[in-house]
């Protein structure tokens, strides 16, 4: 059964742009940020900032990350980014990310994070936690 | 009596630049924003991240911020930034950025920063505080 | 006669907010460079990527820009961003920017913009181009 | 026989941080991307502003990242960035680039890199050209 897919459209702005015109790499890591708060939105109905609150963690941190560029991204191009669940793992899941130029796959990339909490027996670090089954149900596509 | 004057060297780099390969305005304000806490360490002798613990505040947080723009940076330019306070207030400040490449100001610009606290009373919101005599004495020049 | 107002509404994402939760300034300054675009996109009808080439100007570089943050924006925050030309001179011109979460004024700022295009006695120059009649005219509000 | 290392000291600021007081992702690939030039500028003693013109390309665009986040990087913490070369192949290179905290490995991350120049029978399109062996001869370490 395949997970949700989230779409949103973006265009390619000058403060995006390095000085070749093309997207500045950090700019498609935001997005990709950006894009999982959406994804969790679309599938929860929770807003990103009330994400934490709604399910007792500090958030959903990120540890690995991975994009690959197949085409340029230029000042002014219309993307569309999917984003969806590829896999929930006990208390981690990975999100893939793909940003659409028309039918060009331009880029691709794969975010890990963690369903993670404050350990309460010592504030500085987080602990990660298993993702409730609720969460997991509400991102299956019929 | 003038006040200490911090001198820092960047360079322009690659991330920083525009599709017509000067610097992007956004970045000019970071600039302005980790000049200013280094200021306050040249001052003060304390790490950024210790001002707030130190002092009993939340921090600075900025209330008004101008730059004009001179001279175009571009990519691979070397710049002297030199800060300064023009103003303490009761509990607020104003600090003077100056860019010089070479001999030539590229920017200058002026940020006002409050000295404040969290309110006891209402914790979502902030209150000014009186900035402490001896903190403006560190930062006057003999 | 008032000029055309655009409006565009944004959210504080995540990655918009500093330590203390609140949006770290330069993505203000990012986010007065884009509806600076977008008002010129509203008014003339040209996409930001085709304005150069649409009046053979090399672009509307910011020379001056000012922004007081009367009220903290948060993660979360929905705000409304009205943009607005206030002034246009022969070959420059100012646009207001105010940022609303509902009816309080969070961020107010303006910023002044050249109409330039390559100095072709010297390329690496800019110079300043009056700004045609007809551009004016589209941003004029019956 | 090991590729050069170069070494960087940064200190995670302010803004680099977001509202949980880490380093925000986007941060830590602008630091990748300022690595990768300067570890260019050590071995081949050209500036970043230069280095095209120097070897006829138009740049080393990225065409494939990874970073994985081993320990949270806090406002405040000191680290040294070490990159370095892991693989040249005709056309193309990896660099590897490590974040540590004291002895902790907190960031680790590769970078894939194209030495590409303008395709002289399309203009808006690159090429890979074949990285000169003088180039790689300066990354060598006896």
């Amino acid at each position: 059964m395949p997970f949700l897919v989230n779409r949103r459209q973006i265009r390619i702005e000058w403060g995006d742009c390095d000085p070749v015109g093309c997207v500045f790499e950090s700019r498609v890591f935001e997005q990709f940020d950006l894009s999982s708060w959406m994804l969790f939105q679309a599938a929860l109905g929770v807003e990103p900032s009330a994400l934490a609150g709604a399910f007792d963690i500090i958030g959903i941190p990120l540890v690995d990350v991975r994009a690959r560029f197949l085409a340029p991204l230029k000042f002014g191009d219309t993307v569309e980014i999917q984003s969806s669940i590829s896999e929930f793992r006990r208390s981690s899941f990975d999100v893939a990310h793909r940003f659409l130029r028309g039918t060009d796959l331009a880029v691709e990339g794969r975010e890990s994070r963690v369903w993670a909490a404050v350990n309460t027996d010592d504030p500085s670090r987080l602990v990660s936690r298993p993702i409730p089954a609720a969460v997991i149900e509400r991102f299956k596509t019929p």
